[in-house]
């Protein structure tokens, strides 16, 4: 049985992941695939558990290592419980953000080493990368926007324009780093455009 | 104002810590000190919902490096908010357990790799360690038979005798090789000699 392939979807608020998750997920299951749909942090009771610590608004302030070793616990559990074993049985995985939000919130929002990221990702991970990772790209203003059209803000949506934009732009340069795992969607076209973007960057996979 | 210490207490189940780690307290109070008494993992309300997180009792496997990065993201958040505040304004710091239990429940109790425990140690410490760690040390079977009197069993304390060996033999090995910070006290002794040792100890730290 062959290995399943990694998508994963990534992108600052109100870019789009639910939508465009669901079209890929649509578009994998009519081609025949069996496909795990899951989330970072997150994705099994104990994760989900670590991810309700994080997203908690709280008076104590949360420091900027407990943090990243929070988001790597989840992720750790994820690989072992979820996501190892669906891609080793022949599973597409479809996860909404992975190890580029990690990247792209703590490194690029945050500030934090980038070295410490990538040695805690090669601990928690070896040597698994997504095959494929769908950067939506959007303006952040029209994002936040949107996402706050939404509903009550979490305590990562609460940070500020400058926080997000400093997101967007370490996306950016993790896909120009690497275009052959990312695709960057403009995510601020008309949704049929960005599906048919979507359709390209898929099919391609597919092979 | 000077730095205060940082004194740690660590043993296996059983051996003791609440009621010397009472006795400690106290002996540091009489002579003056300010006293901040704390316990890993745990010590801020983040850190002790991750302690929960870890001592529950769970269907799920949980994954060892996810445990590894839980227990040491609660001690960053620990450090961050009580410990090194503490230390910097002249208190005296003493821990329920601390490091040197990761080293010995995860590193020899599970088995993970020492020098994985090193890294997070670093990426979480720097160059802070313990002034003083004392470790009550005891027949692993008698300390089981006490801890098991006591009341129903956390996601640790259910674990085997094999693995409190593990534990025991890896706390003595940390001792040995720094004698200078440790001292392994016999907690198989009377109550009232265990706190004789414990006097010595303290003396000499006090100068």
């Amino acid at each position: 049985m062959a290995y399943g392939k990694f998508i994963t979807i990534e992108g600052t608020e109100g870019v789009g992941k639910s939508t465009n998750l669901a079209y890929v997920h649509e578009w994998l299951t009519q081609r025949g695939l069996e496909v795990v749909v899951t989330r970072e942090p997150g994705g099994t009771p104990l994760a989900e558990e670590i991810r309700a610590l994080l997203l908690a608004k709280r008076d104590e302030p949360v420091d900027e290592t407990a943090e990243l070793l929070l988001v790597f616990a989840a992720r750790a559990q994820h690989l072992q419980q979820v996501i190892k074993p669906a891609l080793a049985r022949g599973a597409w995985v479809l996860c909404d953000r992975f190890t580029d939000a990690t990247y792209a919130y703590q490194g690029g929002g945050r500030g934090l080493n980038v070295a410490t990221i990538a040695q805690l990702e090669q601990l928690v991970q070896g040597d698994l990368r997504p095959d494929l990772t769908l950067v939506l790209d959007i303006d952040v203003e029209l994002g936040l926007q949107r996402a706050r059209q939404r509903a009550e803000l979490d305590r990562f949506e609460s940070e500020a324009v400058a926080f997000f934009g400093r997101v967007r732009e370490a996306y950016r340069a993790l896909a120009h780093a690497a275009p052959a795992r990312y695709a960057v969607v403009d995510a601020g076209q008309p949704l049929t455009a960005v599906q048919q973007d979507i359709d390209r960057v898929l099919s391609r996979l597919l092979g």
